[in-house]
């Protein structure tokens, strides 16, 4: 299940894989009590049952031992609170087994209170200038251990060829090799000036995860160097950066899939695009950088089709976001995965211009091939 | 692995689980670049190779086409950054699959830089006037849905029987039912009148779990009301959350486990002693709290010493910290986890204790229960 939930409460589709002595109909009512007042039935009273612990909506007995269950939350213990929306979903839970969850309804108010996208595809489309039919092109900056000029010298090049859009490497962050506010300045100078010089408009995202203590600074140094946006790594910051940075600044917002990998687990976990897609994009990533199939991670075409549906799809009033496949895009088969994911896409595009040398040329063979395919 | 590095260099030991074609030199290899530059070998220059890349120290193959790697990282590229420690541990390579990390060797640079527990086990001690016979007694306040006045007189009742430490449950945030401010004054004053009464010295540990943005204001609240500690879940707050905590306020931490569970996959994640043993307490828990062996959640025995032995070991100059079993504890078999952890463990009892009715009474029992078996 996915959209808007029919009655306001947060509906979660839970698939159940029943241990020895576990059934899903038992399985389903220990998550509504697990995830809300975390005591047995009888150590509970009527009032906060009826008002707190989860509803069990539906259970369905399927395969084996396995099953799907529904599940559904007052929205009143999220609150404004992403910590809080990520533990009603699967914090303690967690510690158990064999629980994925596979979809969620969202409530209007919560749908309302994270507010989705600053920006959104048209949003960050229109700070770059793309044409409509076709998708951004982004390339990241790296590796780690680049000092910031050589960084922005990287930059130079990939603004000259006529990227849309620059990311930082997420290992990038405020290492001595190349501090934020140097790095920073370095790469928008630079990015900067091949614009002036060729009249492209080409934008960077510095990468502004680290402590949380350091994100306001960091923002306010990217803005004033001119970035329209930044990349942060929801996971790593805390899912909380993603609504901070989309609420309080004008920035646009890419989120980086670091360490999300770790809830794929194919028993217990939530699913690609129930993360990635739903959650990223309802607490305002514009974009989201995913392991691409066919890269050098496992992902395959249905979870890729999957999150690019959640990301774009319709949700309340709140705007589609990018999706971002990337890790491992051959320039070579660009066109494959333009007829494949339509131009409402950023393909991100790393190591394969990295391995061609001339950054510039290559950089401008793969906008070039991008503006003929989608002409 | 564990304990600290023979050469300040970050030296991590996975089990890997190789899939067709796969080998585990060739997977060491990838983490070892997958983690660093992001790039294939070709793509990188000598200097950077040497500096940065993961150094692939030792592989040993396994049972059928598995095999045990260690690799080696430089410290330089985590500096004082919780996220980027997380991300250089496991935060591509979750993308990935057939990877768990299994151990960690610190670097003495690391190490002093995020310090550990600014308490540890006989700083918690001290603040609860407990003798050192005995471990420490915690309950949890609950359900969330009660209003603060109701959560101020469970405490009221917990404090009277004489226990140890009141946590509150790691759902209570912020909500309309109980709001934060609210609730720390209720719970704090209640405890303290309880003090007052009986001469105890029972601690009150709000859950400071929220936005990064509130988390400042939100420990200041509890300092004024007199807390000596707090309780982070850092998973959902961010993993600085311990270190910011433990580093910039005289407050003592108590880790919740909220979301570790999405690591701990059998054939892919981090074993939970290496997250929730090594990492939260390099990050600064002074305590942390784990699913119990016999509970309601799927930890071993195995695990459960595990993570007490890398909490309490020798670590350099770091502190001890406190595991705190819990998540179904019963009253009744109190003196088999006495003997089964020794002293230097806070015992968390939550529905057990509820059950039983009257909380003053039931919690004066297990109290005395402690003390003379302890005695």
């Amino acid at each position: 299940m996915a959209g808007i939930s029919p009655d306001d409460r947060l509906r979660v589709t839970y698939r159940l894989f029943c241990g020895e002595g576990e059934n899903p109909q038992d399985k389903a009512t220990d998550i509504a009590y697990e995830q809300t007042v975390e005591l047995p039935a009888e150590c509970v009273g009527d009032a906060i049952t009826e008002r707190v612990v989860g509803r069990v909506e539906s259970v369905e007995s399927g395969a084996g031992r396995g099953g799907t269950a529904v599940i559904s939350f007052s929205p009143e213990w999220i609150g404004n609170d992403a910590a809080q929306l990520a533990n009603l979903l699967f914090g303690n839970i967690s510690l158990k087994k064999g629980i994925v969850v596979t979809g969620i309804e969202w409530p209007q108010t919560v749908i309302e209170t994270f507010g989705g996208p600053s920006h959104g595809i048209a949003g960050v489309r229109a700070l770059t200038a793309a044409a409509v039919n076709r998708p951004l092109l982004c390339a990241a900056l790296k590796p780690v251990g680049l000092t910031a000029d050589e960084l922005g010298e990287l930059c130079y090049r990939f603004a000259a060829g006529g990227i849309d859009l620059i990311k930082d490497d997420h290992g990038l962050t405020d290492q001595p090799s190349a501090p934020f506010d140097e790095r920073v300045r370095c790469c928008a100078e630079a990015v900067a000036r091949a614009n002036d010089a060729t009249g492209g408009c080409t934008l960077y995202f510095p990468n502004v995860t680290g402590p949380a203590t350091s994100l306001d600074r960091r923002l306010e140094v990217a803005g004033k160097a001119g970035c329209k946006g930044v990349m942060v790594s929801p996971l790593l910051a805390g899912l909380d950066s993603l609504q901070h940075i989309s609420r309080e600044t004008g920035l646009a917002v890419l989120a980086h899939p670091a360490l999300a990998g770790a809830f794929f687990g194919e028993n217990h976990g939530i699913l690609p695009e129930v993360l990635l897609g739903d959650v990223f994009r309802v607490l305002g990533a514009d974009g989201v950088i995913y392991p691409n199939v066919g890269g050098r991670f496992p992902f395959d075409d249905r979870t890729c089709q999957a999150i690019n549906e959640r990301l774009r799809g319709d949700l309340g009033n709140i705007r589609p976001a990018l999706p971002a496949p990337g890790g491992g895009i051959d320039v070579k088969i660009v066109p494959h995965w333009l007829s494949q994911y339509g131009p409402d896409t950023i393909l991100l595009i790393g190591a394969s211009l990295y391995r061609q040398g001339d950054l510039t040329q290559a950089t401008r063979r793969l906008v070039d091939t991008v503006k003929r395919c989608a002409g």
